[in-house]
């Protein structure tokens, strides 16, 4: 049904690959340590109008990568976020130039602890330092440079995705019109440590992992396999997998004693091993800890969060979301609030649990096209001298 | 402090060990198996009367154990429920006989998949059948049968425990004059299901495991360990987390890069890395798919469930427990009522989540003192000729 609409996806697309050429061709990154050369994974759907002006980023979540949208040569599935990225879409590429961008620390093409360092031939492992939220960005920013791209109109991105937009709206104040961060926090709370620790320790648990020396022998799978199904029973709720699966017994015949009795056992399982096919064990440490460490309050009042931030925002929460519940979206909100900053708050009515930001696509499409369109006239506004700068200006002296 | 108010303790206390020794010495399990000898360990606090009227049996937990109030000889710390029994405590000692059982299937002194199994003189592993909770009440009859205990003055526990009363009730209607199921369900849901299935899962990757055939050699405690973190992210709240550990960082230099770097990190190393030292990791497999298979409403209507019970029952549920949350318990209450058994609810408004059962002593002491006082006049009431059996006899003809 996906391929017959295909008049309504963007397509056969391409990941591309963008290295900081110029010099230093490093970066700075937030521990004190230069990384380079840097490598990211990206992909771009629709086109970047004269003006330069109608460029949105898209940044993806834990797992997730640039292959945000339309089809790559010889898969069967589309992108992740292809419910949302295409003619007619929630993220409009008829009217805005998509970019997709991979993190920093990944294992889908960009530079990360299963790239080889240059300084010894050898891949990096545990040698990669460890990233943060802002250094994913600031790399990110280095692509958006050499795309010609001097300010983008929005930044989207749900979970660790939202992370980013938030620490784009700090970073880049200047460089971002708008913002729709989805599911998400301005820190990372002791629960969601929490699950992302079990699922390191599921990793460093496993013997083939090997203090992360693992490359060209065998893969840490099984630990990267639990850590996954960790995951995902976070990503959804209570009420979505009684609705799902219920206590409904898996139709195949026992495998052993343990073997998966229960449909939800078998779906995990099922999961877990499926990642393991796709996903770096070290990149998953490596990401998750970048989540962890993520914390916009440190050391700041939550008044000074957004301080100078000149973006417009749209805030989206999800009722059954435990693991990022909405009163941290809340908290994001009152933090705009209180530097002054543009924001408007949703609250989606939905079962789905944390997954609802990939799922619940007719609200979101709803919400981001009415909320892109303002901002995007608005930018028209501003060129017109009809910005409201000063009047911001007036609460960041 | 604990110490010194040793008056208030049941003060020193030893295991017991029961033995099914009358023919034929083994139980027939739910699975169609038979399994035997079986060995309960048990502990009781208390003097039962000459009416043998004032027996409470406490049933433990997925990690309990017998011990759940007193000093065991040479150790520091009193059991697991040692804030609820004792002299003028929640069950006082000086008014009931309590009884607390370890489960079938268990490692601490009962059978379970680390006995040796007669038949070939090594230990089970694998071989041991699958036991259910209704197996591990079974079992338990036993056990108060042979302590010439006709019928228990209440059932108590939280949790499994709580699983273990509610089957109780079922099993034995005759034997059971109160049931107090703390912050359980009739039934695992798949979310439960799903967080036990990780556990078991971590287990099972880990290369010690060796199908279960590990004792004797290097024991999986890496993948036990694991899992016990998954317990225990779900035994606590969001909110007892943020209380608790909020983002502090340890003291302790970094072991390494992915070291603790956060206390609750450290907590959760600590909690599992303690777990492995009590713990068999079979035993945990098999614990898990007793509570996993338990689900009192199969093929059942919920209004049948309580058919012929005749306990009045106290169900106690947590605010913040969101791995069995309070709707949960509040189904148990509709269950009795339907089938027209006195059933009353609390709702203990606390942030500990489902730790709460533990650590929510005055609120328990409290409802738990009163209940079984009525409880136990009641049942006074009853030998008196004014019991109501006929008026419940009305709702299930």
């Amino acid at each position: 049904m996906r391929m017959a609409g295909s008049t309504q996806t963007v397509g056969n697309v391409k990941t591309q690959f963008f290295t900081f050429a110029e010099p230093p061709g490093e970066l700075l990154l937030e521990s004190g340590e230069k990384l380079g050369p840097i490598t990211l994974a990206y992909e771009t759907y629709g086109r970047l109008n004269d003006e330069k002006s109608n460029a949105v980023l898209v940044v993806h979540a834990l797992s997730g990568d640039a292959h945000a949208a339309g089809f790559l040569e010889g898969e069967k599935s589309p992108g992740w976020w292809d419910d949302m990225i295409g003619p007619g879409k929630g993220l409009d590429t008829e009217k805005y130039f998509i970019i997709s961008s991979n993190v920093l620390g990944g294992c889908k093409g960009s530079t990360g602890p299963g790239s080889t360092d240059p300084r010894t031939g050898k891949r990096y492992g545990l040698e990669f330092p460890i990233v943060t939220i802002k250094d994913m960005v600031s790399a990110q920013s280095r692509l958006i440079e050499s795309l010609g791209i001097q300010r983008l109109l929005a930044v989207v991105g749900g979970s660790m995705g939202g992370m980013q937009v938030l620490q784009w709206m700090v970073s880049y104040p200047d460089r971002v019109r708008a913002a729709i961060p989805i599911a998400t926090t301005l820190k990372h709370a002791p629960q969601q440590i929490a699950f992302d620790e079990v699922g390191r320790q599921a990793i460093m648990a496993d013997s083939n992992w090997k203090d992360g020396d693992y490359y060209g022998g065998p893969l840490p799978s099984k630990g990267l396999a639990v850590a996954r199904m960790v995951g995902h029973i976070t990503y959804m709720s209570d009420a979505s997998m009684a609705q799902k699966f219920g206590r409904r017994l898996k139709v195949e015949e026992r495998p052993s004693k343990f073997g998966a009795d229960f449909e939800v056992e078998g779906y995990l399982r099922y999961r877990g091993d499926n990642f393991v096919k796709r996903f770096d064990a070290n990149s998953y440490l490596y990401i998750t800890k970048a989540m962890d460490y993520f914390d916009l309050l440190a050391e700041r009042r939550i008044q000074d969060v957004f301080g100078g931030v000149r973006a417009r925002v749209l805030v989206i929460a999800f009722k059954s979301d435990w693991l990022y519940p909405a009163y941290q979206s809340q908290e994001i909100v009152r933090a705009c609030k209180l530097a002054g900053v543009d924001a408007t708050y949703c609250e989606i009515d939905s079962t789905y649990g944390h997954d609802a930001f990939l799922l619940e696509v007719e609200e979101e499409t709803h919400l981001i096209r009415h909320f892109l369109r303002t901002a995007a006239s608005n930018g028209d506004d501003e060129r017109y001298g009809r910005a409201s700068n000063g009047i911001r200006a007036q609460n960041h002296p």
